[in-house]
C-alpha cells in the first residue's frame, strides 16, 4: 500500500488522538494517510508531530526519548532531532548532513483532539479545524473513546453520511424505529461539507431507561472535511415538529436529551481507519448518569457498525470490479464524496472537470 | 484472487453445509468458487441461495433478516430481495432499477446436503446430484462433520483419489497395514467421475476395539464431479475375496462392518475448502456405538490429511515453479483431473484439444 | 518470496541448529534463503539434509520416518529417499525414474551448531566454518538460545555490525553507560568479514549483582560470512587500556568477566531469520551461576533488539523508496556490506566493477 491508494484531501487538520491520552514526554505512534507519525509533547509543553522513521536506518522514532528543548532521540543510534525534524546530533559524526532531517507535521490541540495538517505546511490554517465541543466546554458532560477498523475509512464516511442505516443497524442498540429508515432528512450543502436536519415525530424517547412517552425529536449534524461529525439533538413536546414546520428548534426549550457528539474519521493507511467519538448531555438536560448510559449504549451501536462495515470491506476486497448502486438516501454521501473528489483533484493539480469544459 | 483462479467445474452442484446445521430464517454465509453465497430457509420452507453481496453498497446480505415471502431484507439500509434476487423494496425510494438485483443460484436439499449449482441456471438437473447416503436412508446409522482447509480442494480431491496415502499417514488410525500401499484398486472411469474396487487380504479388521482375526476386506467408491466421494465397505471371511476371483461382493453377506462413507470438499477461495464428510455402519451390522466408534477415527484420520496436506500446500507455494512427478499409484488423480480439465475447456467454450486435430 | 530476494551470500556454511535440539531419528524442517531443508540424524549417526519437499506431489518430507541406511520415507505416499536425495522406492512402482531425487545439502556439525552449505556442493569447504566456540570446548560454561525475527536477516548483521546501539538500546540490559556510543571502536577488514575491538575506560563492570568498581573493559569480536559474530571480553584494571596503548590485552590477566559469545544469523525468508546464540563465561573467569546470569542478561537484551529491528522492519515495508543515510558509526556496516555484494555479483556471474574497469 502506498501513499496512491490513498485518496482523501490532504490539505486538511485529521485527529490524530485524544490529547487525554497522551502522556507528556512519552511519544505516541500512529499513521495517517499511510504516513507513519511520531507525535509526543515537549519539556516545553509543546506538541511535536513528525515522520516516525528515522533518516539514519529507519528506525521508529516513536521508540525514542524526549530530551531537552522539545527534541526527541532516536534509540536505536542515537540520532537527536529538533521539533522541526531536523537532526542536531550525531553520535560520533562531528557534521551533520543539511539532508539530515525528517518532516515535520503542523499539529495543534483543540476541543481535546490532536490535530495533524497533513498537507502543505504553508496553507496550514487554525481556522479549518472544525468546531468540535470538547472536554472543555463547561455546558457538555462529556464520554470519549475510539475503535480501529480494518476498512479504508470512506466506508466509515459513507456511513456516517446516511442514517438511513440507524434503522436496521441500530434497533437494538439506539432503539430508533423501522419508519426512521423510510424518512429522509433536510440535506444542505457547506464549503466544507453537508448539513443533514431531520425531525422523527411520534418516535419514543431513545434512552432506554427513561420514560418512553412519545415525542418529536429532533437532530441536526454537520459532516465536514476530512471525516469529522458535529451533531446536536434533543426531543421536544409532540406537535413542536408541527408548530415549527419543520424548523430547526431553541435546544434551550428541549423537554430532554439535549446532547452533542463529535466523531472523527482518521484514515490510517488503505485498510485501517480509527473512529474517534465523545458523547454527553448538555448540562442543563443531563448529568454523569446519563453521560454513562449514553457511553453504554455508543458501546453497543458503534459496534454494531464495525461488523457491518469490516464484513463489506471484505466482500468488496474479494469482488473483481466492485460497482455500488446509490439510492435515494444515499445524497449526503454523494455530495460529500463528490466535495472530496474536487478537492483531491485540486490538490493534484487537474482542473476539475467543470472547468476543463468551458 | 479471482474466479479466474478457480479451475473447477462450474456447471454442477456443490455441497454448501448439512441440512441439519440450517436453522430456518437464520441466512448463513459462504464461499463456493470464491462466490459469496447467503443461504437460507424462507418462510414457506423453501431453500434459497443467492449472491450474499447487496446491490446498493456491497454489504453482506447474510446479516440481513428473513421476511414473509421468502424475502430477505439487508440490514445496513434496509433493501428488500425477493428469492430471486430482485430487489423489491428500497427504503426512501419509489422507483426500483431493473438492474438492481444479485444473481440467485439454484439450490436443492438431498441426502441430508445443501447442494448449489454454480454454472448456468438453464442446465441445472437435479439429476446429476450424486447418489450420497443421506441420514433419511433408514438402512445406515450415520455421524456427521465438516473441517476446513487453507488450501485449494484440488489437493483434497488428489488425496481421495490415491489411497495409497492411507498405508502411510493412517497407520494409527484407520489401521491399514503398509502392504496396502503397495497394493493397487482396480480402477474404472465413470462419465463424471473414478470408481475405484480393492479387495485386501489377510488385514486385520479396521477397528481397533472389535476381534482382531484376520479377513478379506472390500471396498468400492465411486469419486463424482465436483468432488463427491461414496464409499462402501465390508469384511468378509478369509477366501472370499479368492472365491470371488476379486469380483465385487454381496454386502449382504459380510461377516461384519459393512459401512458407508460420503464426503464432499467444496473449493471456497483459492486457498480455502470445506470438506463434509459422514460415516457410520449399515444397520444389519453395526449400531449406534460403532457409528461413534468410526466417528472417533474419523476425527483423527481426517485431520492427519489436513496436516499434511497443509504442509503440501505451504510448500507450494514456496515454490517458484511446483512440478509434480506422478508415479502408478496416481492413475485415479490422472483420470479424475483430465475429465475436470476436458469440462473446463468445454465450459470456457473452448474445443476440447482432440476435435480440434481432426 | 522468491530466491531472487535473498541476496545472501551462497557458497558458505549457514547454522540451521543447535546440534543439541535434533533427536537421532526424528527429521526436523527449516528454512534457509527461501529453501525448505529437512535435516535428520541417519541411523548410522549420520547428519543428512535435503530439499524438504517430495518429488511426487511435493509434500513435507520432515514428515517422514527415518529408515535403515540414513534414508528417509515420505509419510504422504511411501517414496523412500537415499540420503544424497535420489529415491530408491515408490510404492506400487517398479522402475525409478532417473529425475525421481531431490537436492541434498552438504552438512557438518561443528561447534556444537549444524552447518548446511548453500551453494555449490563442489565448492563446500569445510575449513571455512568459522571458528566458533561449541559446548566441546572445556575452557567455557556457556548457555544458548535463539530466536525467530520478522524481518530480513539483513537488519540483524546490520545490528551487529554497529555497536553504537548497546548505548541506547541496551541501557538496561547490559548497562553500557550512554558515552559508549559516542566512541568508534578500532575496525579491520577480514577476508571474510570484519573485526571490531574496543577498550572502555572508566566503564562500570557489567553484570550487575557483581561489584561495580570502575575498570577498564576490552571487547573485540569478528563477524564472519554468512553472519556469524565470533565476542571476547574481559575487564581489567583501570589503566590497563592506557598502560597497553589500546592494544589486546592478555585475557589471562583480566580481573574477572572473561566471557565469550557466538551468535548466528541465518536468512530464512524475505522476512523471516533466525538469530542463534551463545554466551558463557571461560572457566577461570567464571561459573554456571554467572553464565545464569549473563544468559537472563541475553534475554532481556536480544529481545531488545527484536522489538526495534522488527519495528525497523515494518517502517521500511510501508515506506515506498526506502533509502539509509550511513553516518561514522557505519563503518563496519558498510565493510561487510560491500563484502557481501561482491562475493553475491562474482556468485551470479558478473566480473566485480574494480575489475570491469580494468
Amino acid at each position: 500500500m502506498t501513499n496512491a491508494d490513498m485518496n482523501y484531501v490532504r490539505n486538511c487538520w485529521y485527529v490524530a488522538g485524544w490529547v487525554q491520552d497522551l502522556e507528556p514526554g512519552k511519544p505516541t505512534s500512529t499513521d495517517i494517510l499511510a504516513e507513519p507519525i511520531v507525535i509526543y509533547r515537549g519539556d516545553s509543553g509543546r506538541l511535536v508531530a513528525m515522520e516516525d522513521r528515522c533518516v539514519h536506518r529507519l528506525a521508529q522514532l516513536s521508540f525514542g526519548r524526549c530530551e531537552t528543548g522539545d527534541r526527541l532521540r532516536c534509540m536505536y543510534h542515537g540520532l537527536l532531532f529538533d521539533p522541526d525534524g531536523k537532526v542536531v546530533e550525531i553520535p560520533g559524526q562531528d557534521v551533520i548532513p543539511p539532508k539530515a532531517r525528517v518532516r515535520s507535521y503542523p499539529v495543534i490541540e483543540k476541543h481535546s483532539w490532536i490535530w495533524v495538517w497533513m498537507g502543505d505546511p504553508a496553507l496550514a490554517d487554525e481556522a479549518l479545524i472544525p468546531p468540535a465541543v470538547g472536554f472543555d466546554d463547561p455546558n457538555y458532560i462529556l464520554g470519549r473513546g475510539f475503535l480501529d477498523y480494518d476498512t479504508e475509512a470512506r466506508l466509515i464516511n459513507d456511513n456516517l453520511l446516511d442514517f438511513t442505516h440507524l434503522a436496521f443497524v441500530h434497533q437494538n442498540s439506539f432503539g430508533v424505529e423501522e419508519s426512521y429508515g423510510y424518512e429522509q432528512p433536510e440535506i444542505r450543502a457547506l464549503d466544507r461539507g453537508v448539513r443533514f436536519s431531520r425531525w422523527a415525530t411520534r418516535k419514543r424517547r431513545m434512552v432506554a431507561d427513561r420514560d418512553t412517552a412519545p415525542c418529536d425529536a429532533f437532530s441536526t449534524y454537520d459532516f465536514l472535511l476530512p471525516g469529522v461529525l458535529l451533531m446536536w439533538s434533543g426531543v421536544f413536546p409532540v406537535g413542536t415538529a408541527k408548530a415549527l414546520g419543520k424548523a430547526k428548534p431553541d435546544f434551550s426549550k428541549a423537554m430532554g436529551d439535549v446532547t452533542f457528539t463529535s466523531q472523527a474519521v482518521t484514515p490510517m493507511t488503505a485498510r485501517k481507519s480509527r473512529y474517534f467519538f465523545s458523547w454527553g448531555p448538555h448540562r442543563d438536560h443531563g448529568d454523569e448518569k446519563l453521560r454513562d448510559i449514553l457511553m453504554g449504549i455508543a458501546d453497543i451501536a458503534f459496534n454494531e457498525d464495525k461488523v457491518v462495515i469490516e464484513a463489506q470491506q471484505r466482500v468488496i476486497d474479494k469482488t473483481p470490479s466492485p460497482q455500488i448502486m446509490p439510492t435515494a438516501a444515499d445524497r449526503g454521501v454523494t455530495l460529500f464524496n463528490r466535495l472530496v473528489e474536487k478537492i483531491v483533484r485540486e490538490e493534484s493539480g487537474e482542473r476539475p472537470a467543470s472547468e476543463a469544459a468551458e
